[in-house]
């Protein structure tokens, strides 16, 4: 089955549970600063395994301690479910 | 001592050695693709290892297979012979 | 339906085609020896989100460019397929 | 200079600063235990990391959310401050 592009008010529904994500330019988006280097990119090792075992994975931008996450599905021309799934489980990852 | 800015002079004839890299927005970049996602982290990894004992980081743009690599000093504004240095270890990391 | 245990025969048969992999106490084993520690972990990474993916995970050892690991299944009580799938994973990462 | 080998004395006193640490077979010796798989493997990147950085690697066992670590230095034959250096930073990476 296609993975299917969620309409906006699903989307402005579910941000409402997700805390720290907005959407910016058609993505669901999160920036984050650690301490340091070392702690960023410990972090992002664990959206790296959580997101391959979940076959979805997010644009990583990084520089020193700071993290910016944006989640697409390119199937399905916006934000899916998955992206929904994939930013839940990297909220879990950060508490 | 200060990190001092590159002219571009230097910087164009220190290109010459560094397959891969260009200048794009007045930074030392390069984009490479991985066989998939799991090849990509493990080389984001090595650079992430050698970025920190060199104390000088760069731009880590990553999705799936794909890596973008900046390299700038803000301390220089502008490139300096630690981006040169750091760009000469990724290379050999890709080697 | 619950993992099984491998004969010895199936697994000897197995190891034929498993380069760089023994039994050791009763166990998959191999040994890798790398340039640095930077290629060690860059490949540790990748066995980690691989294994993760598979949800099996090895017997991880390393330091500094040593790397050994060791495979088995706990609920099945010795080596089983998904010892040899991540074995033939690992291979891959290797190649 | 040499890296030397810490007396039976400085170490004890050094354990006491050093919350998890025990000697073990005449090795800085620390066990943790994560919350899965992936924590423990965003924790070992950031050992990683820090070693390399240090010049000193620890010897790591990783096994799902379990990480056993080892400390010793090979040129002093035995426990040295390089040892109880990395003990203190790796302290700082589980606070």
């Amino acid at each position: 089955m296609a993975v299917e592009k969620l309409s906006e008010a699903a989307i402005q529904g579910a941000l409402a549970e997700l805390a720290g994500w907005t959407v910016v330019e058609g993505k669901l988006h999160r920036e984050c600063t650690f301490r340091d280097f070392v702690a960023a990119f410990g972090f992002l090792t664990q959206v790296a395994i959580a997101s391959e075992k979940m076959d979805h994975h997010a644009e990583i931008y990084n520089v020193y301690n700071r993290v910016r996450l944006d989640l697409t599905t390119h199937d399905a021309g916006g934000i899916s479910q998955r992206d929904l799934d994939l930013a839940q489980k990297i909220n879990t990852l950060l508490a």
